[in-house]
């Protein structure tokens, strides 16, 4: 794998943090740089070696020739015009987005050497002080190229996650998005909402059940408003899903009936066998 | 605390199992007894010395001056008339069924030293094979004393339980099952209906997210058709309040209304982090 001469992420957080690690240690590139929109995040990525340079600024990233997003996804859609400007079109361009629609309709517009990335390695935990490069390791990490994509954009970006440790898998954006939106998107938006139906003064009669099931509503609420609001239709058919599934549990719990509550639990049961 | 001379347990599973090798590691009674539905419970119940002698049928209990009964909730309620007729009504009896309303007022009205317990100390796994006395320890338990709940019986139990590690609290059976209904029975319930909602081949695509909210869909439905339909009331209205919930977010995404969405979110977090 060639080495880059120098590499520019923006959001220094647990993903772009674990990626500047991931390439520091492997020495894939000459240079590393980090833009985030705290100091002390920036503080502790130098001090942990995750990025050589920092900045709060977007100027630091001029002449990059690799170029990782890893800021919210809203944030990637308002800010791509100015790192446009700073870091010119022919650097090699990925983002670590949550929803990929939005986001490569935009930046494949704008950068010929962009493709998509979505690590599914995150966690309610956020920032750098999380940051590992082995984040990646057994992780599946979807990339989402389009008729535009050029393919030798795609191969280096895949050659990087492979290298980093993840499973490349190419989805299109749409199906991505529709997927995810039932995969995490879905089961976070949940979490959410049971953790606003639990009175807080009954908190202490929870046990590993409501601490597992909730986990993911610790998450950050700027991170996942904009998830939620860049994939919007397929959330919108997502929640609807589970109603009707949750409106046939309950019918059963209504009408007493047992045999088809039976049905209802074991076909979930089974299902989730399939998961790990 | 005085011995017991016989200790029964009826359902050597996960908890009958984990509270015998209590009372053994502590010899806390001179005999233990169990009573399962398989030979093969029984078989690893003695292996694990979890209990001393084992039997498929009742009569094994006659003669004990403690009774636990650990099957599911609704083989208590068919079970407990042909339990009196074989244990006798003066010994010590409690049970550690998940829903207290239905069980306290059948079988407080035959066992005059009853009183119901429920350890907050299941999880998705079942069986003796999971079983260990430590399950208690810095867990919570909950006694439901009524009315009729005399104070004696009351006293043996609950030390009991605190000599096995738990923080006992009691409630009365219907609070009991108001708030079971929000922290623990309303998540699997979600659990249960989000497995239901994410097709079979998309979930490859999952990360920690999918997995940690579903980890009690893999809970056994028998156990859980009986635990939403003794809990029927609470569970329709624990649903619904749910349902409220997840539609105002639902409404925020629809609108693309960010603040509003922020704001749930938000709402949601801060209360999630009163949970560990």
């Amino acid at each position: 794998m060639r080495r880059f001469k120098k590499a520019a992420i923006i959001g220094t957080g647990l993903i772009g943090g674990s990626f500047g690690l991931f390439l520091k240690r492997n020495k894939l590139a000459q240079e590393v740089v980090g833009v985030a929109q705290h100091q002390a995040s920036l503080d502790q990525a130098l001090k942990m070696k995750a990025i050589d340079h920092a900045s709060l600024g977007l100027d630091i990233i001029s002449g990059a020739d690799l170029l990782v997003l890893a800021t919210p996804v809203d944030t990637i859609i308002r800010s791509y015009k100015q790192i446009l400007k700073i870091a010119g079109e022919d650097c090699l361009v990925t983002d670590v987005g949550s929803t990929k629609a939005k986001i490569v309709s935009c930046l494949e517009r704008v950068f010929p050497n962009y493709i998509g990335s979505h690590p599914l390695a995150g966690s309610e935990k956020r920032g750098i002080s999380h940051a590992c490069p082995g984040i990646f390791k057994n992780s599946v990490c979807i990339l989402t190229p389009t008729s535009k994509t050029r393919k030798l954009a795609l191969a280096k970006i895949k050659a990087l996650w492979q290298r980093a440790g993840a499973r490349v898998v190419l989805l299109s954006p749409p199906e991505h998005d529709r997927i995810l939106s039932l995969t995490s998107h879905l089961p976070h938006s949940l979490a959410f909402a049971l953790m606003n139906s639990v009175p807080a003064h009954f908190l202490k009669f929870s046990s590993g059940g409501l601490k597992d099931t909730t986990r993911i509503a610790a998450s950050s609420p700027s991170l996942w408003q904009g998830i939620f609001l860049t994939n919007r239709m397929n959330m919108l058919k997502a929640i609807s899903l589970f109603e009707n599934n949750l409106r046939q549990l309950k019918s059963a719990i209504k009408k007493g009936d047992k045999k088809l509550l039976t049905h209802i639990l074991s076909q979930a049961q089974k299902r989730r066998s399939l998961l790990e």
